[in-house]
């Protein structure tokens, strides 16, 4: 395999995206959204970065979805202005939040209780800022959420509206779609996740209280989903990037997968058919996403430098710096030896978590014609973390 | 329980370290080394952090490991002077180490192979620098190096020392010691340390070579090591703030750690028992290290502000930016009600792990009566990551 020769100066482990593969998983979705009526509202935590913002969010300034208040503060700095922090709020951080609304960002908090919902509109109140409120609806037991026929949906429901707050809707997101298997599972969890949604609607509608807005999404779900009637909106995340995890469940296929760790072999232990590199679990995080699957991926699987897959090949454990390559128990054939100095990329389990470990991405330069331009130099994109 | 008002004007999550217990784990150490007879050259990997490495290295300069260049290029800058890089060297990364030495930085390289002491050879002999280099033996079959009696190690020791490079000595780390439990036990990976690192030093002499150094290490050899006969140097890591991990193979109490993320409930699921925080897997890693232990603490052990463990609760699942807090399935009794709001420490699994997601360290200061100083304020020491 020749190797190219623009990722030959770059120091290993570090963290490469094929912008083709981006752009085109962007625009399956944005595509689906669209086809389904409703609005695409992208989940900025596995990029992080101000320059994958601008691919995803087609429309320049919004809607984007983020789980911390740093994403929030960064993207709102950027200039993007409809947020939605998709994480349960606490009151020690609703300071930050009506800073970012005196600075011109419509942020909208998320929560499922009676307790939240009155820290939410005594500090409205206070600010005299009717920040705009989510209620969280449970579909499979996943974490977080009220019933969609829970008592305390009204009266969370009535605290907002009446106190304060502004109740912007109600939100559901199926965490359960991730162990599913296929598309028909998928459009299953979209499904109930429409309906917890939707029948929460209709209770508050009931009541007498507005919903503007109802929230559905995850990467499984907002691609299985075949009909949204009464949804208003649909996020995901990791569906830019995909994933072993995401590959494993039949959400994406492996060649969708547009982030790779570059490493360097480093060594090998030939009695026992290791080689060794550079791409640790620091590199590649400790995430394990795929060994609750029908296929354990280790801490990822081995391309050449032009992101194809060597068959045969995964990292089969992983200490702090040193990645452990070896022959995949599900495979019978030969693996090429991998001489010292060899680099290679290693396709991730978690797109979120392997890019949380690194502080920039190398990009490959989307050619226009469904693959990279390698005549192009490589951009790089800053990353950030912290909350 | 009364909060600590020091942590709370703190964005949640956040790292804090508790001084005292650092501080004191240091000194456990160094005085175990002296009393050995051995120079302590520890590991800088799990701090990553210039205000950390002045208290760990006693000596101010020195010596010191660490993991990856962009450690060495840090520490060097501030001055820390003989640093070894304990990760297999690949010939692409060898520019960097002849600029570290050309900057004034004593950089040992390690390697195993006659392929990796060709190259760091021919480098050294192109820059007119003796690069020193160690050989790494394998005493435990857990990762790399050579056996104490194979014929390569001569063949090495031969390159290094004939063709331009300077053959520093012989190193091993006994990374299964992670795995045995017990003080007696670690003894024994102590030993088994010291006899390959000793036997190849003698190979290597007898055969006419120089070997002034022989290191061996980790963190449960380090503190269960009787006698380091032969031995020069001990290398030790995770012990300057100790974790769950260490803890289960009783490396150290519970007492012993130094290193919690400080933490907010931002809501409940009470049907299942579950208080959620917003300590999720990208504040704690996605290490799951206690799980293959006989108690499996989840994603860690619960604290109040004052660090005291709050018995029977732990992390039993996390997502990006949740931690779920449950009754943890090995206790019986009540456990408290946690409110919205209420500010808690969670004890990680994997010290090096969880703050590596981190960007700084919040850090109680020492009261020098083995506690924190609660009327002093909060230091903040920085911390460093990348290649």
């Amino acid at each position: 395999m020749s190797d190219d020769a623009r990722l030959t100066p770059l120091p290993t482990p570090c963290l490469l995206v094929d912008e083709a593969r981006m752009k085109r998983n962007i625009a399956r979705l944005a595509q689906h959204a669209t086809a389904l009526g409703v609005t695409l509202r992208p989940h900025l935590k596995t990029t992080k970065s101000i320059e994958a913002a601008r691919h995803v969010l087609t429309g320049g300034c919004g809607p984007a979805t983020v789980s911390t208040l740093a994403e929030a503060e960064v993207f709102a700095a950027a200039g993007i202005d409809d947020i939605l922090y998709a994480v349960g709020i606490s009151p020690d951080k609703l300071g930050r939040v009506i800073a970012l609304h005196r600075a011109g960002c419509r942020l909208s908090v998320l929560l499922d209780s009676v307790a939240q919902a009155k820290a939410v509109a005594a500090a409205a109140r206070q600010a005299g800022i009717a920040i705009p409120a989510m209620i969280e609806i449970d579909s499979d037991g996943h974490r977080s959420g009220l019933a969609p026929d829970d008592p305390a949906l009204i009266d969370v429901g009535r605290i907002l509206h009446e106190d304060g707050a502004a109740l912007a809707g109600v939100l559901c997101h199926a965490g359960e779609s991730y162990t599913a298997v296929g598309r028909d599972a998928h459009a299953r969890f979209a499904e109930a996740e429409r309906r917890a949604v939707v029948d929460a609607a209709t209770a508050l509608r009931r009541a007498g209280l507005p919903c503007p807005a109802v929230s559905v999404g995850s990467t499984p779900t907002a691609h299985g989903a075949r009909d949204l009637s009464g949804v208003t909106e649909l996020r995901a995340g990791v569906y830019v990037f995909f994933d072993l995890v995401m590959a494993g469940i039949e959400a994406c296929t492996v060649d969708d997968i547009a982030l790779s760790v570059l490493t360097t072999v480093i060594g090998h232990q030939t009695a026992r058919g290791w080689t060794i590199c550079d791409a640790g679990w620091m590199a590649m995080s400790r995430d394990r996403g795929t060994a609750a699957q029908r296929v354990d991926q280790g801490y990822g699987l081995v391309c050449d430098t032009a992101g194809r897959v060597i068959p045969g090949l995964y990292v089969s454990q992983a200490n702090q710096e040193h990645g452990v390559i070896a022959r995949h128990p599900d495979h019978d054939g030969e693996v090429p030896d991998l001489l010292l100095g060899t680099r290679l990329r290693i396709l991730p389990n978690h797109a979120c978590a392997t890019a949380a470990q690194h502080q920039r991405y190398h990009v490959l330069p989307d050619g226009g014609d469904g693959g990279d331009n390698p005549g192009a130099p490589l951009l790089e994109w800053p990353r950030f973390g912290g909350w």
